[in-house]
């Protein structure tokens, strides 16, 4: 960025790609396939404008009091007692309230992460998670889970000062971290002391087959009592109830937490009383599973019509996995020459916009695949914005 | 802290009073004279869960959605609005909205701070400020803004990273920086280029008198457009209207503000857009000015009869101002081996908790000094917990 100020040095590493995202939304007509929107007709909003006005009218302290800083006391129960299982003890000590998922990122940086420190990534990565840690300009190491039946993962985790993971449905590339690997990612964790964060916004958004199982449940021992591993979970209503309320949550050991309340303390004291209590009640009254069902027939819906008109379209240009969950698919161009962030130029000249793979790789040296987001447009929409898409890639040729 | 993970070294710093505050809550009938919270009987509530409703019913996407990373626009707008006067122009380029005005203090940190960074502070000073930046292990220096009448601004401000000030009623001290030190410091922030952030989230606490020109005020150049001076304003309305609302703002040049969104999005991304569009409307249709008058009146009451409380107990212990704003009243004890950090444990014994000076300053080495919230109690709560405190201030004699 240009600045006549000192600012510090990180906000040199600018990201050009996020500034052609946000200019995006000035255009008119232009299809976007290139955010993790989803999609606002499946909000309950009667519901929660029921539960919004509940919340200051019967829970005034809770909503309107500053909150304690780890989050409201039945909050965290709520949560704590969803994620409980057999297997797995969670108490409230377990749980940190974040504001957003993103929060969870920032609080991580903070209390794990020295200036240049390592983190082992999975890459191509959540772009928020590069910007989350890009203030202390840390270094990756890249952790090869997909398709790697020789993935070593105590040489993975070794020596970083932790490890991150999306085991489902990765943003950007839809992959699902296969029951081995995360099995394998576990026993290095105990082994190695490296704590393996695994952040699932996407866990519950499921279209075939059935979930695989967390690392954090991989990872409780039990009969040992309340949780104590190695796996920092990281949870968020933006994807399953809505981004709005910025309510998200960190399960972890106690002293992890603990730590991490500190990070908060100095981060923003606490998230919003009010969000988190229509959060407590909207978790308590099931209301995120009635939304979900009609949810996923939408999902499903527009997945399989992207994917069919990548086929018609662009199966000569790009090659792709049909993804069993999530927001995105993730193309590969067939000719490693096509140079993707030429690409979103072209593309938004021809009215549509997706995601350019630099923007997932802290290098930004991935510049031949595109991730395209299947949740926030109707499937007339999704067919046309595939149709500008050849188009525009046919001009690169 | 004690764990068996490697965490980050600014972890070790810990602070053991806040410690103690936390376990305060879990004391039956103890005065608790030591937080800064305001009286929740005077928030609207009807007003609020009527706004709530609303927002969620007739502004779903701005509630529910993810907004922009700056702030839903309106409500940018409204904050620009009731800033700008015939002296000062701002537009929603000047303005950022936060999550509270504790994430302010941490974005600052992140745009300004490199490690171990120095800063230019007014001690005893803000305990959240110094939270704020303790993961970047600055080092201080005092700005002398209290009767001192050689002070040179130039000499305060050169080549720290920022200054920081709360001009009005200061936490802890509720010191009211004088006018000519405020023009002094805005004379030596353009002169230096050093930014000086003026945190000011008692300003509307204003119990006697007139109000003193804001630092953002006297650094703008009239007809020279809008707002691109060295001060940035912190505004909030957790004193003002409701904490658990968490929403606050930052006022300053439009590259300082872009900064600052870069900070923010790796951060939480965006404020809740339900707490935003809440602030919008409270803001524009004057739920603030109603509520004020019935909250200074309690205030100024509840002041008075601390200061009353004090004289007849504890005036030959300790001496203050009286402050003519804010939520505290700062005493000064005038036995200087009164230690005030073993008071608090005594005080704790009578029933009763103060804030010791200690937390307030980043070395802990002021420890004669006490500070004492007065809004958030009875007035017969405030003599008992003043008569607490006189016989636990006796036994340390």
């Amino acid at each position: 960025m240009n600045s006549k100020r000192p600012f510090a040095r990180w906000l040199d590493d600018t990201n050009e790609v996020t500034r052609i995202f946000l200019s995006a939304g000035q255009i008119p007509d232009l299809i976007n396939l290139a955010g993790g929107l989803p999609e606002p007709s499946v909000w309950p909003i009667d519901e929660l404008a029921d539960l919004a006005q509940k919340a200051i009218l019967n829970h005034s302290m809770e909503a309107l009091a500053y909150s304690p800083i780890e989050g409201l006391p039945k909050l965290r129960d709520v949560i704590a007692d969803r994620y409980s299982n057999d297997n797995t003890q969670l108490a409230s000590d377990n749980v940190l309230v974040t504001t957003g998922g993103m929060q969870a990122l920032d609080l991580l940086g903070k209390i794990m992460l020295d200036e240049g420190g390592l983190i082992a990534g999975q890459f191509p990565t959540y772009l928020g998670a590069l910007d989350a840690w890009r203030p202390r300009q840390p270094t990756y190491r890249h952790m090869q889970l997909e398709g790697n039946v020789d993935f070593d993962a105590h040489a993975a985790l070794d020596g970083a000062q932790f490890a991150y993971t999306v085991p489902n449905f990765s943003n950007p590339s839809g992959f699902l971290v296969p029951l081995e690997t995360r099995k394998a990612l576990v026993d290095a964790a105990h082994a190695t002391g490296t704590l393996l964060v695994e952040d699932d916004p996407y866990g519950t958004l499921n279209l075939d087959g059935s979930p695989l199982p967390r690392l954090l449940d991989l990872s409780a021992k039990k009969q040992s009592g309340v949780y104590d591993g190695p796996v920092v979970y990281l949870g968020t209503l933006s994807k399953m109830l809505a981004p709005g309320l910025r309510i998200g949550w960190i399960i972890a050991a106690p002293d992890v937490i603990a730590a991490l309340v500190l990070a908060k303390q100095g981060s923003d004291m606490c998230s919003s009383g009010l969000c988190q209590q229509i959060a407590q009640q909207a978790l308590s009254q099931g209301v995120i599973e009635k939304i979900l069902p009609p949810t996923l027939d939408i999902y499903r819906t527009r997945r399989n019509v992207l994917c069919d008109a990548m086929d018609t379209h662009l199966s000569d240009l790009f090659q792709w996995t049909k993804p069993q969950g999530g927001m995105f698919v993730w193309a590969q161009a067939l000719d490693l020459q096509m140079n993707t962030n030429r690409l979103l130029e072209t593309a938004m000249d021809c009215g549509v916009c997706v995601s350019p793979s630099s923007a997932f790789d802290p290098s930004g040296a991935n510049t031949s695949a595109i991730r395209i987001n299947f949740t926030l447009n109707e499937p007339d929409k999704l067919i046309e914005g595939i149709k500008r898409l050849e188009t525009a890639a046919r001009r690169l040729l």
